[in-house]
């Protein structure tokens, strides 16, 4: 059989009743915690931004096995800060410019908490009604910040039947969301030509769209030769051409095949494109095809006036998708999706046994969010935003997108400032995209590649700031993202010194 | 257009400077919510268990829009506890018997409260080392305490080439881990059958497997007609039959079709059946299949020597998943997966975008949990099981589901000593299933429903108990599942009383 470790049954010796929730501890714990917690903040400045271990760090210095008796809260956090701390890469530093930061805020903790701690498992609307009723009102809350149509919304809902209206529900990553609604999609698209052809199902997106597309696509059983990535260019800064949509959209259905479904993007990883909504929207109309919109990191952008014009065209689409965590100060995870046909999600997703039946669901009178997601268990996972949106006010969240655009806008000026640098592609929300010049370089492709590389690496090998790269349109890009919480432009500035410093030295080579 | 709402630039109040994580906040505001928490557990036994609103009442409640302006702390706990609590069907509740509870621990909490707090992404190992080889760790101590064969676990890595062990990763839900593993085992089988042949793909369960096993298989492309649910019934305890599933593979072989996955459960949702993993794996290997076991709820009870039997064959298997937020203490959502060949799931599931390539992902020394799950995005989920590992050791984890299991016999004997009610399958872990007994009522199918739906409906009114029901072999039941964390010994007997005295009141009637 090859059974492996201890039989965990050897020790003998009496260890008393066991009250896994005991309230005085729990009380006395959790207040620990939060002081170790506020004090890790602190202090987070201190740590290397990026973890500098080596692979296998961690494993080599924990025990094989768990142990069989119980230990303190001491050790395990002193465990925390001596073994665990050193090995993360601290996404919450105000020198955290990497990727896209991920977002997080006082309200947002506490919601979180309250999360956990109720513990309440949302599938249908009877196993915890305020669960259900709570996301919909949330849902609808930002959907009108965001100045979406009421077709993605729930407000026109009369109770007698819930599922004529749009609306929105929470799910943990835009992966997901993409997969519900091709699913949807596709068994749409299915009834009418018949299951047996599936694999003359063909979507769309551009060489921009993030890469959970091409998985979710592939999971919902698209053939990977279906899957259409059109190349973008920096002449459009990396935004989907609708004719060359409309063209490629031609060739398949010219070649028997079927248009399914199209993920159009505001705000790409690379570069933050933005694909035009309207424009796009014309092509894929005209061929049925559902029309989804990937805002996981611009979106938020959009409960400012000044940027809401990126949504523009969002009336004509199928579904929307955006990512509090990213952007709207919500911690890890939280996607939110609105769709304008929920109908067809529930048709594609909805389960119906014996041990859920109840008589809430059975008389549609109410939204059943397990029929919405991929999984069947859900937690009160609306509580977070709802205490970000009530703790701040849409006052203080475009404040807060408006801060980090202009510290991004800051930083922008000081690369402009440097003739050894230049700008890749305009700066439009937070992300700077930006490379040693090569008029200024005189060097080939290659050596201005390596030369850009080896700033990036000596930056990152710093500690004192995480900032990563990406390739578009054949060219090395390094991409400065401001908008970890903590950031202040004092942050900012201090990362752009280190760079010019980076350069100092790697140019005088 | 449509559009709706306020415009949310019409107050031109001065807001002062927005800090969203301001530390001296932070740590005064989730001290606060500790307090709160710990008062609402305090109090839980004072709410019905089974909320009694009605559809709409929130919605009606609450504004339409967010606010402008920032509420205070003090108004939203106030909403909390007005508006949101009496929505709550109470999971916690030490009267909560309904479907399988959903366990927790100060242990857990606490661990969930760091997670959250550090807000890493542990996408890449880069991305945040800790995470990842803490969560390697994690999953390997409960393989051991699990027994599991070392075929399952990382502890025969090296780190030069890591793909070549199998190993566990942490999933949100069942459903996740069944549609990684039955599309990694789907992208095998048409390797070698070809894509164009997906609708010949056949996956087995029975019906009893749960729910989320067909939306899983559709979602996956798996056409509907070629997912078969093997009868059982109640001569095997509604355990899947291995020479059922011989024939039924055989017939599908002859047609021509091709067998692909089998999901078998250890711990049924609606009876806690098990199906008998060594006589099924031999069915299964014969002709290829990929054997998935499902052991959301049962497996966990099998870190005690005497329940470990019923993984006996695990080693014949080539992936299993368990669910620690039920019965370990773990709150929602965690689901451990393991598998024998991680390589497959990477294969079916790896992206490899640009902006994520870094030397240790090139280098194949670690493990990169992106390319093992659904999404892209996941936190540092393995800190709230190493808690609960270390704060409670073995032993006490032992003793805790011995306690349930101990609680549920006591209340299947309560029932036996009553001759107005049966027991319909001999309770094997902490679920016990009865109803009104027939010999007793001397009534007809249809009216022995009747009086136990009622029985059920009136129960569940009370608010002092919730219960559910299930429907196995055409017969309808009640299913008392003990387990909530907070439940001892009086809260079993006081259940009991209750549905004695609704029983009372029923049968004079």
């Amino acid at each position: 059989m090859g059974n492996v470790g201890p039989t965990f049954t050897d020790c003998s010796l009496p260890l008393g009743e066991f009250k896994p929730l005991d309230l005085e501890e729990f009380r006395s714990h959790a207040h620990q915690m939060v002081d170790f917690i506020a004090d890790y903040y602190k202090n987070i400045e201190s740590y290397p931004v990026l973890s500098q271990v080596q692979p296998g760090y961690l494993r080599s210095s924990l025990p094989r096995t768990a142990p069989y008796r119980p230990e303190s809260l001491e050790t395990i956090l002193d465990d925390i800060n001596k073994r665990v701390v050193p090995g993360m890469t601290h996404w919450l530093s105000p020198n955290f410019f990497a990727f896209f930061p991920a977002t997080v805020s006082t309200a947002a903790f506490l919601g979180e908490m309250l999360c956990t701690a109720f513990n309440c498992v949302g599938f249908n609307w009877l196993a915890s009604p305020a669960a259900t009723e709570l996301e919909m009102v949330v849902l609808d809350w930002l959907a009108a910040m965001l100045k979406l149509p009421k077709s993605f919304m729930f407000s026109g809902i009369n109770y007698i039947c819930v599922q004529r209206t749009g609306g929105g529900v929470l799910q943990g990553t835009t992966s997901e969301a993409i997969i519900c609604t091709l699913v949807a999609a596709r068994d749409r698209a299915l009834e009418i030509i018949g299951v047996e052809n599936m694999s003359k199902l063909v979507v769309y997106g551009s060489d921009q769209t993030h890469s959970t597309y091409t998985k979710a696509c592939k999971l919902a059983g698209i053939l990977p030769g279906n899957i259409r990535l059109i190349n973008t260019a920096v002449d459009t800064n990396f935004a989907l051409s609708p004719s060359v949509l409309r063209r490629t959209i031609e060739a398949d259905v010219a070649d028997g095949l079927t248009p399914l479904y199209v993920c159009l993007t505001v705000g790409t990883t690379s570069t933050t494109a933005v694909d035009p909504l309207s424009q796009l929207a014309d092509v894929a109309a005209d061929h049925g095809i559902w029309i989804h919109v990937d805002a996981a990191y611009g979106g938020s952008a959009c409960i400012c006036p000044e940027f809401r014009h990126y949504l523009d065209g969002i009336e004509r689409v199928d579904s929307l998708s955006l990512g509090p965590h990213k952007w709207l100060l919500s911690y890890l995870d939280c996607c939110c999706l609105w769709v304008k046909s929920p109908s067809l999600l529930v048709k594609a997703l909805s389960t119906n046994p014996e041990y859920l039946r109840n008589k809430p669901s059975e008389s549609y009178s109410v939204v059943d969010y397990k029929d919405w997601q991929i999984g069947t268990g859900r937690r009160f996972k609306s509580l977070r935003l709802w205490l970000v949106l009530r703790s701040y006010g849409v006052a203080n969240l475009q404040t807060h997108i408006r801060s980090d655009v202009r510290m991004a806008k800051m930083f922008e000026g000081l690369v402009r400032s440097d003739r050894r640098f230049e700008i890749i592609v305009p700066t439009r929300f937070s992300l700077v995209c930006f490379r040693l010049n090569p008029s200024f370089l005189r060097s080939g492709p290659k050596r201005i590649e390596l030369l850009n590389r080896k700033l990036l690496d000596w930056v990152n090998s710093t500690g004192r700031v995480y900032m990563t790269h990406t390739i578009v349109g054949g060219v090395y890009i390094m991409r400065f993202a401001v908008g970890a919480t903590l950031t202040e432009d004092r942050h900012v500035v201090a990362a752009w010194e280190l760079i010019k410093k980076g350069a100092d030295a790697l140019l005088k080579l």
